[in-house]
């Protein structure tokens, strides 16, 4: 047939070549063989330069994240699932409902076909998992050298229901502050695996789409001030993004703050903070007092909610600060995190 | 001010650093003084995880493209504003109008922030000289040695007016073939610059946004049935996935392709075939012949269309071939590249 070449993609011992990138008979063979055969949806099938699709009534949203995690494979995930997580999450952190992905391959000559299928068919679990569909993308090429195997940037678009405002901007001193689950798994899974550091854990990243959970949760309580999911920077960084935005102090509670004793250990060992460890599976939300309780009812009665707590509120302050009452009675500020704790996290 | 470095960044003598990437204080800072700066919208100011926007009624259109041109500057543009222009094209190709984009930056360490400035500020330009703005975005960065200086992604979203179905499918045998100027200066251009080759000319990449005149061309003639930009690949490619996607024929006319004589001359020079080379502001346009000498008007009267010829048409061949009238009368099939002309092009 023409326009094709004759056999098949050599998925157990191929690699990419330069020649996947040039826009010609090859690339459309990559794209054919891999991403349309893996995504496979009428919009990709179209086979144009973009997708086009309808949209419900409502304000758009649009998110996009560039992955870079090293190592590309890690207890939990992969970059494939990463890449869909982290912008699914930071669509649906505005309350919005997230429908449709592009995704961009930046891959690096000699990359093994095999470990690049199984990253996408990874992303197309993801995808499907999270009720989202990749309608459009693209594919470069770089030589051996000036790239790191497989970077993935992918933005998506959602819709906002009707009558959410969900900001950084929104909250108000005596809003509480409820987080989803533990804190730092991510961070401390993929450091696990980083050549230099290799230590036993059996623990996985908590990387996971939250779509579902937002959903329980705006449908509860749709008058939710503010959610982000605390991801590079870790909680203690997004806790001071919130008070910078909104202009109010942020106090939480150490006790209250949900980690597990392998990431405590992790920590412990490597001498890292774990306010500061990426998570790709959590969020905080901050809402009125007289709503927190139902809102943490609806959150501790998801899966991705179980462990839920609130901890803490915000206060009155100009200057701005987050702090932390620790375990032993004390209090400390919470700072921006100013130096690098984990390079290429996500 | 507390969230905020003391001292501006360095933009005659820094550079990225990994802390740059970290989600933490030096990030916030890259944020504020690079990209909110030079993109300045209420959108980015924010500073939310998404932007949330008003669209017009319509379909939606998304396209998303990685660049990775080598080198980073070229006569005539730069990867910053070809960054815009290829997804600008991408949207508008559908009849698309494009309003908002949103852009994913992988930045090697020790990359000179002057230098990653010029590309910003040549962004924000392009943006503006194409009407759409920059609503949100990401930052990450790679060890030296694991990037190549500056990749961009960027995504686009559009809305295709009332009426307009603009697709490669849409071909039907007699449709004739319009292109909108002069092929290959794109390519060479970049070309010229590289290491191994650098050769005498003052031919300018061509990158330019074009949703002004498909603007004036679907005003002018909505039923248009097909548009594409003849990226990588070039022309010779594009064709033949219009004429695989549409399961048509096409056969043109090469004394009515336009080419400057520097791109001519260098082809020969360096064994290269013109209808093989990168465009990043030329577009084809497939119409039925009764609407062919108005598109042709309106294209001619344009600016970015001034040396728009019709240079072939559809034809029916369940081979799908793509077939060229040489200067000397022959004819020649024109194939899809098979091989790879020249890397990182875009």
């Amino acid at each position: 047939m023409k326009g094709k070449t004759k056999t098949g993609l050599n998925f157990s011992s191929g690699i990419v070549e330069m020649v996947h990138g040039s826009g010609g008979r090859a690339m459309s063979q990559l794209v054919d063989e891999l991403f349309i055969s893996a995504f496979d949806n009428p919009y990709l099938s179209q086979k144009n330069d973009q997708a086009s699709f309808d949209l419900p009534a409502g304000r758009v949203v649009m998110a996009t994240d560039s992955h870079v995690v090293s190592p590309l494979f890690f207890p939990g995930g992969d970059i494939g699932s990463l890449a869909i997580h982290g912008t699914v999450n930071d669509i649906c952190m505005s309350g919005a409902k997230p429908y449709f992905l592009s995704a961009g391959f930046i891959l690096e000559e000699g990359y093994p076909l095999k470990s690049l299928k199984r990253i996408v068919d990874s992303m197309a679990l993801a995808a499907g998992e999270a009720g989202v569909t990749i309608v459009t993308g693209d594919t470069k090429v770089v030589e051996r050298g000036n790239g790191d195997g497989v970077f993935i940037s992918t933005t998506g678009v959602g819709v906002i229901p009707t009558g959410l405002d969900i900001a950084g901007s929104n909250v108000k001193p005596g809003d509480k502050i409820i987080l989803s689950g533990s804190i730092g798994d991510h961070g401390v899974a993929v450091m696990s695996q980083r050549e230099n550091l290799t230590f036993e854990t059996t623990l996985l990243s908590d990387s996971q789409s939250l779509n579902d959970l937002v959903d329980v949760m705006v449908t509860a309580v749709p008058e939710i001030k503010c959610m982000r999911d605390p991801t590079r920077g870790g909680l203690g960084t997004t806790l001071n993004e919130i008070a910078q935005q909104s202009g109010v102090g942020i106090q939480f509670d150490e006790m209250q703050i949900p980690i597990s004793a392998q990431v405590a250990s992790a920590c412990e060992f490597l001498g890292l903070d774990p306010l500061y460890i990426a998570n790709e599976g959590k969020l905080v939300a901050f809402c009125a007092p007289e709503h927190s309780d139902q809102l943490l009812a609806v959150m501790r009665a998801h899966p991705k909610g179980w462990e839920a707590s609130i901890i803490g509120e915000a206060v009155v302050d100009d200057h701005r600060f987050v702090q932390m009452k620790t375990a032993f009675g004390g209090s400390r500020v919470v700072d921006w995190l100013s130096g690098e704790q984990l390079p290429r996290i996500c």
